[in-house]
């Protein structure tokens, strides 16, 4: 691809995402579908404007990287500490439980295989694709409904933010266990010796930079060293422990969210997102997946693959609040609140790819987070509403 | 170059670049230096820890695109309008003598050549690289100085965004002269014919994006529309009139420049560029740039570059105030202050690569930025205190 195309493609990508990203805002849609619808028209299924080349695909890459990075600067260890031992418990089974009905559902569809086989591992990622809730998404439905700061709003945003965890380290565990020739001890030994180097390397790490930051707040050394550890940690993820890239830029963001500038550099890195790699990221989801390529089987995977996804978390996280105390009510909030899924679903997908995982299951992907994203906020305004009306005739 | 590949070759720019950037700053030298000197250590001439491929060669054009974008946003159009006559008529020579001198140059160093011939276009190549003023540090001397506002100041200012407009004209007149086969009128007809679109396009661009601005002021579709304006300006110029993209970015700055939110789409602009992409373009010049190719000859013209690129400016400008009616020292301070030499510089350059400027001559550029830079700033002071101390006698 000559430098002249790809100028062109960028500018068609940018400006096709946008305009299709605020339609899907207008119909209360969340902007990445419109992205991907996007990257739906402008390649092989549709118009066929742009190519994905390899320069297209080196920038999708930065842009997963800092997406992840963003992410891991947005969790507030502080309120994971606080929330404590209901949210972990309620992440880990709403991790638990759409991990096993996502590996169940693909086993269902196209046969269970043997450990280690190709089958066996997409049918994981089929689970892992299912784990993370999407932060973002719940905590617009939370804001836009005023009750993101009661125990319930608090209880389900911890429980989010822990299961993003959970799920990477999920994620990584199903990579390494394809990726390397080695044993599973091995395997398991290296990652291990990973998230060591990380608290290690994370410590120094935050010391440097808080010094730096009291020195020099606000100034743009800041976001760029702690762009310089994203990509670092990055790559020494992937290269010397088979663990995968984005994990590391992930763990970056977590080591550098406790910074009192974090969120200065989380703006910055939103713009740097925003303007350019984000939507090459998502546009080249769409660019793909080839609709051409879908049947009827996938399409009635992707409808049961919503359905799992959307009750699994229900379910799971619901029956585990009602355990932990909270009424009915609460429970069914917290599970509705805990079921929409984003970006992390549609990461772990991409990094699908590498490992047999077909481009045509984005299609079920992209489904799931439409699907999620809309009926979320409305069930919860019901609930809610619901509440209200039954205090009102109370009183 | 694998994606593993990129995201190490991006950690290692980040963080070298940042690194001698400041390095520079703090003895009073331009950012810019300091990044190409990262580029230098990190590439063949000395570490070889980063190789220049087509993904960095595409990050570096992005920048390149991103930092003309900003220029064009930085002209203010009323400023110039006002400084009016005096200033024009100070950029048009201060343009024309040091191209005059740089063609003579080369063409003393390496013969004169026919019209037509590559020795005859590189000559004047290396005479473009001397037209441009660079705006900024020139800014940055007179904010120090406290004179920004003065009338020599104003002068100075419009006189050196001006001489950026003509420059890249004549160096758009130079490119198409080379790139394109047909007739020297057609060229002529083709880059009227691109300035008369960007007018007509331009005026519909800006009534469109002061709608747009006037409804959402501040938010994200404001710069991202212009990022689109940029790219698009620049493959239209490049792919259907042979003038160089970044003539296009340049356009689509100018256009916008005059919208109420021109300031906000300028700093989320140079977000992206200092982030990422400007210390990709500023490092990939080290990169290019192999200090084992250099012998005498490139020395000994290197040091003959620094000073024609001065005295042309000093002498051109400072004759031409001191005609405008300007007094000797008012005269040598315009002069002086229209010598720094800073990106666009750098630009011209590495497009000329394409049309068979040997990367050595990076060299010569770099010598100059750097010395003109450091002087500058100097002799300006100088030439005030002298000037007090005059007024102060006279008191």
């Amino acid at each position: 691809m000559d430098t002249l195309e790809i100028i062109r493609s960028l500018a068609v990508i940018i400006i096709f995402s946008k305009f299709f990203g605020l339609c899907a805002r207008k119909i209360k849609a969340p902007e990445v579908a419109g992205e991907i619808i996007a990257g739906l028209l402008i390649g092989p299924s549709v118009f066929n404007f742009v190519q994905k080349g390899d320069f297209i695909a080196g920038m999708a890459e930065i842009g997963v990287i800092l997406l992840m990075f963003s992410a891991g600067l947005d969790t507030n260890i502080n309120q994971l500490k606080k929330s404590g031992i209901k949210a972990t418990i309620l992440a880990c089974v709403g991790v638990a439980v759409p991990f096993i009905g996502g590996f169940l559902l693909y086993s269902y569809f196209y046969g269970f295989s043997k450990p280690g086989s190709e089958h066996f591992t997409i049918a994981l990622f089929i689970g892992c694709i299912l784990t993370a809730t999407s932060v973002s998404i719940t905590v617009q439905a939370l804001k836009e409904l005023g009750k993101i700061s009661t125990e319930v709003g608090t209880t389900i945003m911890s429980a989010a933010i822990i299961d993003d965890v959970i799920g990477i380290i999920v994620l990584t565990a199903v990579i390494s266990t394809k990726s390397s020739n080695t044993s599973i001890g091995m395997v398991a030994f290296k990652t291990i010796l990973f998230f060591v180097l990380v608290l290690i390397l994370g410590y120094l790490c935050f010391r440097l930079m808080e010094i730096i930051d009291e020195r020099y707040p606000k100034t743009r050394r800041i976001p760029i060293l702690g762009l310089f550890l994203a990509f670092s940690l990055s790559y020494i993820a992937d290269k010397y422990f088979g663990v995968a890239d984005i994990t590391g830029a992930f763990c970056a963001g977590v080591i550098l969210s406790s910074l009192r500038d974090s969120d200065y550099i989380e703006r910055k890195m939103d713009i740097n997102s925003y303007m350019i790699f984000g939507p090459v990221f998502f546009t080249s989801i769409g660019l793909q997946t080839d609709l051409k390529k879908l049947d009827m089987t996938i399409l009635l995977f992707s409808i049961c693959f919503v359905i799992v996804g959307l009750l699994c978390k229900v379910v799971g996280c619901g029956i585990t609040a009602k355990l932990e105390g909270y009424n009915l009510n609460d429970s069914l909030k917290i599970g509705v609140g805990m079921m929409t899924r984003g970006e992390v679903a549609l990461i772990v997908a991409q990094r699908g790819i590498k490992y047999g995982l077909d481009s045509k299951f984005f299609t079920s992907v992209i489904l799931l987070i439409v699907i999620s994203s809309i009926l979320t906020p409305i069930i919860l305004k019901a609930l809610y509403a619901k509440e209200e009306s039954v205090v009102e005739t109370n009183a």
